[in-house]
Parts: structure tokens; C-alpha cells; sequence
């Protein structure tokens, strides 16, 4: 059965890292879904996190598939595979972690 | 300026817990928007990446906000305060990034 899958990656980028090639990695990211059709969504950000448990982790990105199939086809896509090849090598840390999401219904306030 | 704070917890729980317990944890945590009403949005799951860069981490939540005030309402709310110390005496790792996502939006496909 084909369900949602999120991916979350998120990074710290390598110390002596430019700016410019900061946001040239980052832009190379938020460019995939325009090239790769399996990409349903996709968000990022950095980290505002206000309990010191990011553990050094500075930037998160989630990308949304309509299946674990669609997932795969990314992972496996050339496209994603150059573009995985530059970033990782410009990375102090990398944690992915992908997941179907349960969603909890959010009661409707009365107040 | 309010913007949508989405709040990324990941946990790996201690080898010793269990299933039961690990169980109790999880429902506590998706029981939470219906005790904390700045809660406008919750899902969660466990990993299914494919990578091997989870770095550890099995379950991921993510709560998502309406500002940081209401991320900071939740960190204070005596119900948050609570079950997070129960939860955190629990786990062998904790990660938690917030960010204010950007979205991408995703081109129409026309095939």
C-alpha cells in the first residue's frame, strides 16, 4: 500500500565552508523538486530551536514522496545522486531519517 | 512577524524499555494536542530510511506551531513539562530542531 513518506535531512555544513557556497548547496536542494517529478513537497529551514538538543544540526530539509517507491526512484535519480555527491562532501554532519506519518487529528478550539 | 514553527523531536529510547512502555511514551506524546491547545498540528513515525544515516535516531515527531510564542507556550506548559521528563529519563538520544519552513512550491506535472 502506498502511504506519504517524509524525509528529513538534516546537516551542519563543514566550518571553512563560504557562504556563498552555503546558499549555492542550498538552492542546489530547493531546485531538485523542479527536476525530479517524484518530489511532492518540499520545505527547509534553520535551526530556532531554544533547548540546546540540535545537536549541532544547523539546517533541516523535508521532502514529501507519495510512496516508499517514489522515494526510492529519488534516491536512485542521477539528478539527486550529483547533487548528493557535492553536499555530502561539504558536510561536518548528515542524519537522514524518513517516516509515513501518522496524523494526529487536532481538536477544534471552542474558545 | 508569526510564522508556521515546526518542531522536529527525534529519540531513540533506551535498550532496556519495554514494548509496553515504549508504547505508553508515544501515546502520551500524540495525546499532548488535545491537553496543549498551541499545539496546531502533530504527526509522527518511526524510521524507515534506507540510508544509514539515521545516526541512531528510530522515531521522529514533529509539532507544528503557529509562532515561536506558541513554541515557547508549549515548552512551558506544565503538561509539556511533565511528560517531557518522564520521556527524557527514557531515551538513550534526543534530538530537537525547530524551524520556520520554507516552502518550495512543487511544479503542476503535466504528464
Amino acid at each position: 500500500m502506498a502511504s506519504t513518506i517524509k524525509h528529513i535531512l538534516m546537516l551542519k555544513f563543514k566550518d571553512d565552508l563560504t557562504e556563498e557556497k552555503k546558499q549555492q548547496l542550498i538552492d542546489g536542494y530547493a531546485a531538485l523538486p523542479s527536476k525530479i517529478d517524484v518530489m511532492k513537497g518540499f520545505e527547509w529551514g534553520t535551526d530556532l530551536s531554544v533547548e540546546n538538543l540540535h545537536q549541532g544540526y544547523t539546517h533541516v530539509f523535508i521532502s514529501t514522496f507519495d510512496s516508499t517507491a517514489g522515494r526510492d526512484a529519488y534516491l536512485g535519480h542521477e539528478v539527486h545522486r550529483e547533487y548528493a555527491a557535492d553536499l555530502l562532501v561539504n558536510l561536518d554532519k548528515v542524519l537522514v531519517v524518513d517516516f509515513a506519518p501518522r496524523v494526529v487529528p487536532i481538536p477544534v478550539s471552542t474558545s
